[in-house]
């Protein structure tokens, strides 16, 4: 398969207004990025997607949004305190920086070529700390959450009090986390600042297995209802010696990056760890009562756990094509799924005058209760569709003389490039019918 | 008229599951809450509704969403770093803090109760301060962003390069800000960490009075389709003594919390001062260049700005009523537009057997795709309605003996407790309808 390269990709995510340098006039800042008005719309509804998928129709899913400012014992009861933590050694001539795991110790600094010039490894812890109140003292010390799943745990009774749900149930939440990672890299894969999807789900113990196994057919069969390409899709089980220290077993769910095969998401088994350790550090009880069997006992859990920048650059990713066009033209087009494409209709006025111009105000003003709308009526037709292909828009509409005469217009399909001449009061029910029935073509 | 107390919200936010107290098993973390099941779709969809108003409907508005962490010299030019701080002092005998605005300096310790026991009132900046990368050098301080704007202005060139907009166009963002109060306060009102949605429209010098005028009227408009009570809304305007550094002229929208009139939204004339400071600290040519008139200008600012937690609050404040009911009954209800409420319909069967409880399943699964649905089919339907009533959900489907016959259902409309007959097969187009055309009766 031909494959898009990280440079294209960044490129193009720069010049149509998908993702941008954060700070960029002032230089950047290291591994952090910004979302124009294309990739804000595209991430946006990745997140709809996914929070539709795992909430509003699981009748057993319910959401939350915590705060990223936890309490500081939630950190050392999830254990990040003292584990989360990368080797570090320093070059004593140049004050380099680097991992101890990814260098060769023995050998010249990277950076100024010296030799025998590392310090020991020394562990660095990976949270963001910041100061809570006007004190510095450590009593006040805050962590920015370098993953979502603490909130969670810390409030599994708030929700089982407060939310008529029953074992098996899981709480779903989007948000920020946080990690100061030494090697930022690839774009918006790894990045200090990014957005986690997750879910935990709890379960009676001995019942983890089955739902372990269901989350991981739920979560890959979700990645291909988005339309992402198969082949592109692979599980990697972690070994034995590679689990967590919270773990019991894990899946990755890995995709086919322009930098290779990486980690998109992970489904862990994370037994009773998690609410153990906080029923221990709070002094707390955690326990469920089943209302059936009167047992009382610690849930397990079952957590699936995606990126959702890192899912934003899966599909442009995977959505990239460069096609040759008959008669030697070749246009670049973005196949995205259309219920999450950033504009679902283009609009386009053949011309600007004899009305044409107002008679397509008036459907778009319309479609805009609806649908994400992008109009243009400047420039040669062809132009105006290569715009729109390039940045993913799925259907376009196009105001023409005939328009005037009989309220039909011409929709054209960006995949097939084929154009169907459509009543304008149709134009809704074969749009919403397109998107629900999408297939991608490849 | 008769308004809910701060208690009887802050009561119903934790039982219901909307509002939790962050950490709350560790005894909580000053000032931070967490969203439950109900609060985050009440949340979201009022920020999507937001969303929707700002950009998806306006065609010379686009979107952004910019990093929290930017390079600090934003803050410089923002003026933040000299400017964004409260005078504090200090109790020499117990150390508690104060705002020196807030307390009399002559008088006794609020606290201990000593007498002239205050320190000189000192500076503090209410940024959080965090350290990128793994050196804690001053070179690497980053700040979590005190708001949201200047994400936007730092991004001008940017949009204006990659979207084909022209002035006057705005860039709206909805995204979390931190700043270290000394006193939060109000529950969900001033907290250290809250979600801002701002719009920053740029318009061409001399043509900003008309703009602000014309966002004014706009902004307190969409309160009103909002459904929010228009004798609890009010303008207030800035006096020349009263403008930041950076405004011309600010008018606030304020609405009569449990606690009194509070500021809901700012309305900012900014002129080209932001653009104008970061075009002098980065060196970089930020101004515009008209394409017909060939005049080139720093485009001036109309901002609009307003809290999405605080505009949680006052929907949550808004809503609820407590109302006698004949027959010496009572219930809480709360009276969400339909469009923002946390569940759009709950689904009863009269009865679990004689497959009510399957027929209702069925129907359940189906409006799953479309709404936020509640199923309860335990206790009387008269409590199952009124936990209805209490989260605000504003339609009930009932199936019952005669839905088996005749596929018709009962729905019952939150506010006027009416109950209608109608077609199973109607029910998304009823409902739809009602959304669409939904009037607060008070």
């Amino acid at each position: 398969m031909s494959e898009v390269t990280m440079e294209q990709l960044v490129s193009l995510c720069k010049r149509r207004g998908f993702v941008y340098q954060s700070s960029e006039i002032y230089g950047g800042l290291s591994g952090a990025w910004d979302y124009g008005p294309m990739g804000v719309e595209l991430k946006n509804r990745i997140r709809d997607y996914w929070w539709k998928e795992m909430t509003q129709i699981q009748e057993h899913i319910v959401g939350l949004d915590a705060a990223i400012m936890m309490h500081p014992k939630v950190w050392e009861a999830s254990g990040h305190v003292e584990n989360f933590t990368d080797p570090l050694v320093d070059c004593r001539q140049c004050k380099s920086r680097f991992r101890a795991d990814q260098i060769d110790l023995e050998a010249a600094c990277p950076v100024c070529g010296t030799k025998g010039s590392f310090t020991e490894p020394r562990d660095f812890n990976l949270m963001f700390s910041t100061h809570l109140g006007s004190v510095k003292d450590s009593g006040s010390v805050v962590y920015l959450r370098p993953e979502t799943a603490q909130g969670i745990f810390v409030n599994f009774k708030n929700v089982l009090q407060t939310s008529r749900v029953k074992i098996p149930f899981g709480i779903a939440q989007v948000g920020k986390a946080f990690r100061n990672e030494v090697t930022t890299k690839s774009f918006i894969f790894r990045t200090c600042e990014f957005e986690q999807l997750e879910m935990q789900f709890f379960v009676k113990p001995g019942e983890d297995e089955r739902w372990f196994e269901y989350w991981k057919q739920a979560r890959i069969d979700y990645y291909r209802k988005l339309g992402i390409r198969s082949d592109r899709l692979k599980f990697k089980e972690h070994g034995s010696d590679e689990l967590a220290h919270y773990a019991k077993a894990a899946f990755d769910i890995e995709y086919h990056f322009p930098m290779g095969w990486q980690e998109l998401e992970g489904i862990h088994s994370r037994t009773d760890f998690d609410l153990g350790r906080h029923q221990e550090y709070s002094g707390k009880d955690l326990t469920y009562l089943d209302p059936e069997t009167r047992e009382r006992y610690v849930p397990y859990v079952v957590e699936t756990s995606a990126g959702l920048t890192r899912t934003v650059l899966m599909v442009l990713s995977d959505a990239y094509e460069e096609e040759q066009l008959e008669g030697g033209d070749s246009r670049t087009v973005m196949r995205f799924h259309p219920a999450v494409a950033p504009i679902t209709v283009g609009i386009f006025p053949l011309v600007k005058k004899d009305g044409l111009a107002d008679l397509a105000k008036t459907i778009e003003r319309r479609l805009r209760e609806k649908y994400q709308v992008f109009y243009d009526q400047s420039g040669a037709i062809g132009r105006r569709y290569r715009r729109m292909d390039e940045v993913g828009t799925p259907f376009g509409i196009t105001v023409d003389y005939q328009t005037k005469e009989d309220d039909t217009v011409t929709l054209r399909f960006r995949d097939s490039m084929e154009q169907r001449r459509v009543s304008i009061h149709q134009l809704e029910e074969i749009i919403d019918g397109e998107i629900r029935s999408y297939r991608r073509e490849s």
